[in-house]
């Protein structure tokens, strides 16, 4: 394996402030969602950088940029890259960070090593976050994969009411052409990425690899109880669904907490019914996302939750109801892929960590049509989805010099 | 004493239907806001009401309308009633029934035992809910005792936007004369309303004797925490408001349950920011309504709730801040007048519990030009502030026969 793999610092300053330019947002942020013409403008910055490379540019029937280097010997491409759109707003580094550290990396590793003999690939995918239409994450690398249904084009719509078949066709996409975006050729996809969370940073380390990313499932909860006056109405015989809701919450959050890292439990999102100060609540809505990488576990913490929220319910004698509104299983990532890229950390001289994926990202899309692993860049203050989000221009070199080194062992 | 006082059940039967048609909302429901055209309908009845009953009726500045009967030996009156205004929508009983039961009491005494020595009124009062001027709550008893201020009306807004001195004005009142509606000729005010709570109910009781009435504070408390990543923010490193919220609801409600009767606590409204599904809320922000009738548990009440709150966010290490939005003293009644009451309910053979209120009424506001006590007829489930409030016939007579029974005692 290849040691002293350097990318120039300046080439990654530059693409990191020239592409938060397309969709600027107040000083650091970027607001630039999928079929804008910010983000329009934002495939146009990274065909001509892929151009200047010399790499050969594809646009695909989604929006998905592709840069390709051809190996001498052919086969099954090795692929790496991450999304451009935004939040709305979110920073400069969330995504487009992945996007330009892979093709940072096969410019690099052209440059001083010439043509390799498989196939490189770097791609900038589109709508990973959702942010302009809600139910289209991972529209980008869902195309790639073959995970667009015939008619998701129409019936997916934007918080405007439009749909994206639309919003393609705004910006000159045919929504008819989806399946030619499907590969069947890659081999490897691994995602650089920004880690979003504070582990690297509580560690002191600059690069995460991840070997796993997280199950989530999202519960929506509703307890119901009886309206009544906040006065005249004694505590003994109350049908209370927000002490109800009080207590699972609370309970939710003990448990995540006491089973460890990296098991997470989240409630985000409350909505009383009427939501009056001087009325006990008649109905309390809470969402509840737990999460946890290692299927067994994960497993044993949705049985966790809904034991209790079983239990506080019966007790309390509230009703209560919930549904899924999303449930991923978790991925392993190939084991393999993950040796190669610790050995690259330590060829490359650049202190990681292995750790899980507390979110979810396009990697877990890809895993449907080839191995997967990702890098992670440590978050300042773990921040992320926010114009405050940073990661230090060393972080970010160190991480794509990992990701170039992985990227020769596997291609040259 | 005089015992057997009897009314006429259908008196108030066809009253209480009878005012229930204006503003009739759905089948058993009313709405009917102070100032709007089913009020002035509701006010024109009772004013017509009174004159069957040979009772002198004069119209306050805010629209009070007063039906008095002359005593012989002159003094301050003896009073009843309650207001005319609902919810949006309430029910038949609310208010309603205190207004019809004077009247109907006083027309009972006259028709029996003719002039009083002391003048008796029963008056129907405006705006005690608040449900269309939201800070104008117990405007017609305010007036009355001289407790608001010049610039009030033109100050105090209308969920419409509109000032109550121009819903005055609409109807014919001119908010420069509000002054003239306070009196400081009133002996003792008895207000008979229903209960709207279970007590009464569960104690298979018609009517209660109110002796005190509940201390009410109402907090809004704000918890600022950090907002993070759902899935790749650690348990261990967040600072969740969500979590510290619910363990403070659960907290305060289990510290309300645990004091005992009449001890409440009602956390009826949370707002989260920013509120989405997957991202650690930034801010939790909750009201605490505590009520307790005597002072001096009530302040325990209150200690206990301030020092849970700030426990809990210095532990989660969180931002709290707290202010009250309504802070009421107790009041605690006439000591001589819920005699009288306990002995007219048993010479008048009705079974009665003597009880604090657990809500505010417009007899808190009278306190200050005059001794009070209440009654409370038994409500159906404890329910009220909606069209399924309802008090049986027998239990509106019973109550009533006991008012008429404590006019009596002290009118003539």
């Amino acid at each position: 394996m290849a040691a002293g793999i350097r990318v120039d610092p300046a080439l990654v300053e530059r693409a990191v402030l020239e592409l938060a330019m397309e969709g600027a947002h107040g000083e650091t942020g970027v607001w630039r969602t999928v079929y804008s013409p910010e983000w329009v403008a934002a495939t146009d910055r990274y065909t001509a950088w892929c151009e200047e490379a010399g790499l050969r540019v594809h646009r695909d029937a989604v929006g998905n940029v592709w840069g390709r280097l051809d190996g001498t010997d052919g086969g099954k491409a090795i692929v790496s890259g991450s999304h451009l759109d935004s939040q709305r707003p979110g920073g400069r580094y969330d995504g487009a960070l992945g996007a330009i550290a892979a093709l940072v990396a096969i410019r690099t590793l052209k440059e001083r090593f010439g043509p390799p003999r498989r196939p490189l690939e770097a791609v900038a995918l589109c709508e990973e976050e959702g942010s302009r239409f809600p139910s289209a994450n991972f529209w980008g690398s869902r195309a790639i994969t073959g995970a667009i249904a015939p008619d998701d084009p129409e019936t997916t719509h934007g918080y405007d009411g439009e749909s994206i078949a639309e919003a393609m066709r705004a910006v000159g996409l045919e929504p008819e052409r989806i399946p030619e975006a499907e590969r069947d050729d890659l081999d490897a996809f691994v995602e650089l990425h920004i880690e979003q969370g504070p582990i690297l940073e509580q560690s002191r380390l600059p690069v995460g690899i991840v070997n796993a990313i997280t199950g989530i499932r999202h519960y929506v909860v509703e307890l119901r109880g009886t309206a009544n006056h906040a006065g005249a109405f004694p505590m003994d015989l109350r049908r209370d669904p927000m002490a109800g809701a009080a207590e699972i919450i609370s309970g939710v959050v003990a448990t995540a907490h006491r089973m460890g890292r990296p098991a997470v439990t989240t409630v985000g999102r409350v909505v009383v019914e009427p939501n009056g100060p001087a009325i006990v609540p008649e109905a309390v809505t809470f969402t509840v996302d737990a999460r946890h990488p290692d299927p067994a576990a994960r497993d044993a913490l949705y049985a966790k939750h809904e034991a209790l929220m079983r239990e506080v319910a019966a007790r309390r004698d509230l009703e209560i109801s919930w549904h899924h509104t999303f449930d991923q299983v978790p991925l392993t990532c190939d084991p393999e892929l993950v040796r190669l890229l610790e050995e690259a950390a330590a060829n490359q001289g650049v202190p990681s960590l292995t750790m899980a994926s507390g979110a979810v990202h396009d990697t877990q899309r890809m895993a449907a049509r080839c191995r997967v692993a990702m890098l992670f860049v440590r978050s300042k203050d773990g921040r992320s989805h926010t114009p405050a989000e940073f990661s230090s221009l060393d972080d970010c070199v160190a991480g794509i010099e990992v990701l170039a080194a992985a990227l020769h062992a596997l291609a040259y």
